[in-house]
């Protein structure tokens, strides 16, 4: 059967175009789950056109627009002002497009495009009120290097983040991850990081900041929002929603990925992270969503913006079962056991289902 | 239509088992063919089943079989022994695989599982030496603490090589990667190195070496072998045979990875690797194989094992047109254009091709 409406398929089969994503990108191996911090290639990491070949020598990034004082500056400006180091959990929007139904086409995640990582940058509100920024800015536009087509728009990624969120204290320029220089593929020689948000906020190769007096309706404004069908003028992604994803227990299969448990108590580890308010509850289920009870949450995570480890004992049984996790947050949203459609298959957060089997 | 031979599809869309390898594992994005060393989470990366949680401290690697001395190696003393640093090309065996009509199912890499590293590790040989390898020991099986199920067989992966190619001066336990600790998803703490052959010999995590006196048989061994069909005796895959991987020119569109180029003179550049011997020729085609000229090759690679820059210089002309490259090596073994089809898909060196449209 083929779906009626543009962009999403009804096969279960993934396309050549999808596949081609599938390659270049790659998610977090869920094993990973086990790092406080996720170490350097084990994070996801999507890039929409390709990485650009940057030079640190001549890079420049532009303040410009609604500003007193345009700024240009070089990485030796940018690493000379003060710095903080911050762990961020960064997800992408489309985390777990690839499980629902129809599925929205485009990079196709099952459910690890996630990862963790200690951060290092300058913060970006003494840069924005070095350059003074008009009071009639309400956003902030950031364009990045990577060049390409997308929904017929030739571009340079750009996304622009409204003048209150801009001025948090926690958004970085940042230039270093896990103590080392960002490699070429998390935005060499700088990228925007913007913890809380869906990872498509905080824009790689960073080249320019335009403060802009009305709403940005560039591409990949419009492409990330919330719709039933194409057409509709939705609402825009922002931050991650909550999320529970458990390290797979026991061993897999190489071709099905299934796990095979050795029968007895199993200690079910994973973590748990929102982007709007702290984890207040993770809940596990061994029976595919039927019933579900409580898991212990570990230690406060060392920001606010970083995920919670979470551990639930199981006294496995042998047999085929259907382990599941989902969090609460402090606002009271729970990920949901059915799937929350939406045209791009954006800020989903359909529980993660494990099959195991138990012998 | 569902091909008769197990193992093998004849559609052209994925499976959602391929999916989940695709997401897991990951290639390397063509563009950093640009670098001569791949930085850290460009390089390809294939786990069989899952990245071990691996402690360095308690970590050994033992040394029996048929030696008069068995060994028991901790990180101390492996770091401790005399180290070398080599520029090394790496590829999965599967490389191209999905390229293939039908496709074998596995992980459906397209052109791009490779990359190059800077290896620094200690030598086998001498270790073999001191552990006193017995005159009738004929190969060596190396086993990593990858552990899973595959073709029914629950294993710790291994495999074998011959003692003359395990004694090769250049075989390495390698405990760096581009001048840092192997990170966990290639095969922290240690892992055998053995430049030239396909990346499933060079065996991660490593646990174990033993010296046995017959042809090792294990699971690894019997799925590494060219085999027009299930059941046939067929051949070991060894060494890498010749590739040529080009830079995609241009930039491409979101979801067809089309190549959008500017009419005019455009270099096209990119490497070729062989681990039978140095690269002798590369050409160029840009109309879709149908003739061919010579590109120009690079200085010679750091070591005998690293991949071979090369340039060819293109008029573009607007249209549509298919862009191909092809690697001779010192055997005057050539890429073929058509596919050279095996069961399992290894070993396929079909030449990459890549559409573009000139404006």
């Amino acid at each position: 059967m083929i779906d009626p409406r543009p962009g999403v398929s009804s096969t279960e089969e993934i396309s050549l175009d999808e596949l081609q994503l599938a390659a270049r990108n790659h998610g977090m191996p869920l094993e990973a789950l086990r790092y406080d911090v996720t170490p350097i290639g084990m994070h996801y990491l999507l890039t929409h056109f390709d990485i650009p070949n940057a030079d640190a020598a001549t890079w420049t990034v532009e303040v410009g627009g609604r500003v007193e004082r345009p700024l240009v500056l070089g990485m030796d400006d940018l690493r000379a002002r003060p710095f903080v180091t911050t762990v961020v959990t960064m997800e992408c929007a489309g985390n777990g497009r690839a499980r629902l139904h129809p599925r929205p086409v485009s990079q196709p995640w099952l459910s690890e495009a996630v990862g963790t990582a200690e951060w290092t940058g300058t913060p970006l509100r003494p840069i924005l009120q070095e350059a003074g920024l008009e009071a009639d800015a309400v956003e902030i536009v950031f364009t990045g290097a990577d060049h390409g087509i997308q929904g017929d728009a030739e571009q340079d990624y750009e996304r622009s983040l409204g003048v209150a969120e801009a001025l948090r204290d926690d958004v970085l320029l940042a230039f270093e991850i896990n103590g080392q220089p960002l490699p070429p593929q998390h935005g060499f020689p700088v990228r925007l990081l913007v913890p809380g948000w869906y990872g498509m906020t905080s824009v790689k190769w960073l080249t320019r900041m335009t403060a802009v007096t009305e709403p940005f309706e560039g591409y990949q404004m419009d492409a990330y929002r919330l719709r039933q069908r194409e057409g509709e003028p939705g609402t825009p992604v922002t931050r991650m929603q909550p999320r529970a994803l458990m390290i797979p227990p026991g061993f897999p299969e190489f071709l099905t990925r299934v796990r095979i448990v050795d029968a007895g108590r199993v200690l079910l580890q994973g973590r748990a992270w929102s982007g709007v308010a702290p984890i207040e509850r993770v809940e596990c289920s061994t029976d595919g969503g039927a019933s579900w009870a409580g898991a212990t949450l570990g230690p406060m995570p060392p920001s606010l913006y970083a995920w919670r480890s979470w551990t639930f004992g199981w006294d496995a049984t042998p047999g085929e079962h259907e382990l599941a996790a989902r969090a609460t947050d402090g606002t009271g949203s729970t990920q949901p056991v059915d799937q929350p459609w939406n045209h791009h298959g954006l800020s989903n957060n359909m529980v993660q289902r494990v099959p195991v089997r138990v012998r």
